[in-house]
C-alpha cells in the first residue's frame, strides 16, 4: 500500500462507521500519521437505513462520502480496501492492496447479522446492514406486489404479500411501522387493482415484549401503536426454520412467507488474525477499559466490534451507534493526550437514552430523567436523527422528504433500479 | 396477464419513455382500456443520466415512478414486464407473465447502443442508456481514481485515470464536461494525495466537428467551452477496436485507457415478432405519416423506434426526446379523435430546437430563430431540464442540489453504492 512514510507515530483505523468516523474528527493529525481503511467509500448511517428498505428515503440521504470527511485534515489518508488479516504480534494489517504497518491500531469494523448457526435462515432470510441488504429488500418488497398482480391463485399471492419480521428491537420495530403506513396509505394508490387484503406484516420476537431493552410503559405503548397501525405481534416466539417460504416457530405456529426480513440479532465482526481466546459474547473483542486487547500495547477495538469487560462494566455494554460513537471520541482524545504525554483515564459511558419510532406521532423516546411517546416523541427522534445525519446537504434531503411525505402521505421514491436477485442466480457478488 | 375484460377497446403501450408517458397521460381513457407494459417500474429521464454517471445526481431524482402518474386514471393497468413477442396478425403480445390480445397496439421502446456490429466494443465499452449503466459508469469512475493510489506504476495510473468518451453528441459533450468539471474542481479535494495530471479525457468524434446535429456556430462554441475545460477532442476519429485497453482508431492514433464509454450510436429496439421488411434505417419500425405500421390496421410505433417514411419527412425524423414526446402527444389524441369518429391528420413535427451543456456557464442553445452561448443558454438549459423533469419533488430535489453545486463547486454524491463488477465476473445478471 501506497502510504507514504512520516516521522509521525501510524495510527491506522479499520472502518469508518460511527466510531472510525469520530475518530477522523477528533484525532490530532499533528501528532499521528491517520490511515482509514474502509471496504465502502461511504459512511452509512444505519438507523435510517429501514426507510431505504421501505423506499422512504434513498441511498444518498444517509450515506456520506469518507473523503469528504477527511478533506483539509493533514496527514490522513482513506484507502477503499477489504482487510484480509491483523497481524497484532508483528502490528501489520494485510489488506487486498498490500501490507501496511502499524504504531497503533483501532479496529472498528461494527457487527454483521447474527443468525445463531440457523444455515435455512442465513439462507433465505433478507439482512438490513447495510446499503446494498436495505436496495435488496427494497426491490423485494415492490417487486412483490408487482408478482402478485400476476396470480389468481390467493394462497401465493399471501406469500408474496405477507412480510415476517423476525426481532422486535428498533429495527425491527421501525421496519413494521413503515411497511404498515406504506400498506395503509401508498400502496391502495399505486395498486388500485391489488386487493390489499393479504398484505401481512408479522413481527416475531423472541422476548415477552416487543422493544425489550427499552422500559415495560415504552414497550406496551410501541405494541398499542404497531397494534393500531395493523401489524400483528408474536412474543414469546422463536423462529426456528425458514425453507420454501415456510416460517417454523417454536411455539408451532406457521407463517407462509416469501419474505423474512432479519432483524432479530447482531455479532461483532472483524478481519482474520484475532486469537478466539481473545473473543467473547456476540463475537466480540474483549477489551479492557481503556478499549485496549488484553495483551498488547497498541491494539485497541470500539464500537460494536468489541466487549468491555471490566470493574465497572463486567456485561460489557449494548451494540448501540451511540456507544460506538463515544467511544470513538474517547479514543482519539487518549491518543491525543498520549502523544503530549498526559494521563488517560478509561472509557465511561454517559447513556443518554433510546428512542423507536413506529409512524406518524407514534414514537417512544427515553431519557435518563423522562419517557415521552407520541407526536412530540416522534419530533425528538425526527431532529434528532436530522442532526445526528452527517452533512448539511444530507439532512437538507431528509427533512424535505420528511416534510413532503407528511404532508402528503406520498414518498416518491418507490423506484426498483436493480431487480431483486434470488441468491442463487447470482454468482460472484455477494 | 390478469387484466379484467372489458367493453372499451384495449390500447397496449410497450414502453414509459418519454412517448409512453406522454401517451398515459393524454390518452382518454372513457373510450379505452389502457395497459402499460415496461420492464422498469420508473420513467427515466435520459437527458440527465451522465449526471447520475458522473455523481452529480441521484437517480430518484431523475427517475418516476410508473404507477405514480397513472394515480387516479381508471381503465389503466400497468405491468412490470418484458415483451418476448409481439404477433401483429393475431393482436396479441406476449410477455414474461403471459399473453395479452389488443385491439390497438404502441410500440414505444425506444433505442438501445448501437456498436455497429464491432464485438469488441460491445464488450468492453460501457454504455449509459439505463440509471443502472450510469450507476455501474460511476461506480467504475470512482473506483478507478481508488485503484490508482495503488499503484507507483505510471502507465498504469494513466490508463486508469484515462476516459475516454466515443461520440460527441450531446450526451458525450455533457459527460466529458462533467468529468473534466470533477477533476478540476472536486477530485483535487477528494484525493490529495493522488496526482491528477495523469487524468486525461479524451472525446472522440467521427464527424469533423463535435454536436454535428447542430450549427458551426454552435459547435465551434461548444468545441472552446470543452478546451477550456481541459477536454482533448479527436474529430474525424473513428474508433476501430477496444480491447485489453487499448482504443484503436482510423487515425493510427493509440489510447491506452481502461475507460472506454461509448456515445457513439444508438438504434431502435424492440420486441421480437417484427418482420425485417418492416424493419428501416437504425433498426427503427418504418410507419406512415400516422404513426402506423404499414399493412396493419392496429399497431403503432412512436419515438425512437419509429422511423417515419412520408413524403413530408423523406428522411424520417431525429432519435430525439422531443420527437418521441410530440409524437405520443399525436398518437393519444388521434386515438381519442377516432373514438369519436373525428378525422384525424399526419404527424407533424414541431422542432424547438436543440441544447447542450458542456459545464458551469457554458451551454449552447439553438431555438428556431436564435442562437444562445453562454451564461445565459446554461441557464436556459437548466431551466428547461427542470421544467421537463417529472414531478415537483424531483425538481426540488435536482435544483437544490444544483443549486448547491453551483455556490460549493461541490456535489455531495460521490457515492460508490455497488462496487463495478466486470462482465466475466457476473453470471446470471445482464
Amino acid at each position: 500500500m501506497n502510504i507514504p512514510n512520516s516521522d509521525l507515530p501510524r495510527v491506522i483505523v479499520i472502518g469508518a462507521g460511527f466510531a472510525g468516523l469520530e475518530i477522523a474528527k477528533n484525532l490530532n493529525t499533528d501528532h499521528y500519521q491517520l490511515v482509514i481503511l474502509d471496504k465502502n467509500n461511504f459512511h452509512t448511517f444505519q438507523p435510517l437505513l429501514y426507510q431505504v428498505a421501505s423506499a422512504g428515503l434513498e441511498p444518498d440521504s444517509i450515506a456520506y462520502p469518507i473523503r469528504k470527511t477527511l478533506r483539509s485534515k493533514k496527514n490522513t489518508f482513506f484507502r477503499l480496501t477489504e482487510v484480509e488479516n491483523i497481524d497484532l504480534k508483528q502490528s501489520i494489517v494485510q489488506t487486498s492492496i498490500g501490507d501496511i504497518s502499524y504504531d497503533k491500531l483501532i479496529i472498528a469494523t461494527g457487527a454483521t447479522n447474527n443468525f445463531f448457526n440457523n444455515h435455512s435462515i442465513e439462507e433465505n432470510a433478507l439482512p438490513m446492514k447495510s446499503v446494498v441488504d436495505a436496495l435488496n429488500l427494497r426491490s423485494k418488497i415492490l417487486g412483490n406486489f408487482e408478482k402478485a398482480l400476476n396470480t389468481m391463485d390467493l394462497s401465493e399471492r399471501e406469500e408474496l404479500t405477507n412480510f415476517v419480521i423476525v426481532g422486535a428491537g428498533p429495527t425491527g420495530v421501525e421496519l413494521a411501522g413503515a411497511l404498515a403506513e406504506l400498506k395503509n396509505k401508498i400502496l391502495p394508490k399505486d395498486f388500485p387493482d391489488l386487493d390489499l387484503r393479504t398484505m401481512q406484516i408479522n413481527l416475531i420476537e423472541a422476548a415477552p415484549r416487543v422493544l425489550s431493552a427499552m422500559s415495560e410503559e415504552s414497550s406496551i405503548k410501541a405494541h398499542k401503536y404497531l397494534k393500531e397501525l395493523g401489524v400483528q405481534i408474536w412474543t414469546d416466539t422463536l423462529v426456528k426454520d425458514y425453507s420454501n417460504n415456510t416460517v417454523e416457530t417454536s411455539t408451532g405456529t406457521v407463517f407462509k412467507s416469501d419474505t423474512l426480513i432479519w432483524a432479530a440479532g447482531v455479532a461483532g465482526t472483524f478481519p482474520n488474525g484475532i486469537h478466539e481466546s481473545e473473543v467473547g459474547r456476540g463475537n466480540r473483542i474483549i477489551v479492557d477499559d481503556f478499549s485496549k486487547i488484553k495483551g498488547y500495547d497498541n491494539a485497541y477495538v470500539v464500537g460494536d466490534a468489541c466487549l468491555i469487560q471490566s470493574e465497572q462494566y463486567p456485561q460489557g455494554l449494548p451494540m448501540l451507534g451511540s456507544v460506538a460513537k463515544q467511544q470513538g471520541n474517547y479514543i482519539s482524545k487518549a491518543f491525543n493526550k498520549m502523544a503530549k504525554k498526559k494521563k488517560v483515564g478509561p472509557f465511561i459511558y454517559n447513556d443518554q437514552g433510546t428512542m423507536a419510532t413506529v409512524g406518524r406521532n407514534k414514537a417512544v423516546v427515553e431519557l435518563t430523567k423522562m419517557k415521552i411517546q407520541g407526536s412530540f416523541a416522534w419530533l425528538m427522534w425526527m431532529v434528532i436523527h436530522l442532526m445526528l445525519l452527517v452533512g448539511f446537504r444530507n439532512r437538507l434531503v431528509v427533512f424535505i422528504n420528511w416534510t413532503w411525505n407528511y404532508f402528503n402521505y406520498n414518498n416518491g421514491l418507490r423506484l426498483i433500479i436493480r431487480p431483486f436477485k434470488e441468491k442463487k442466480d447470482v454468482v460472484g457478488i455477494k
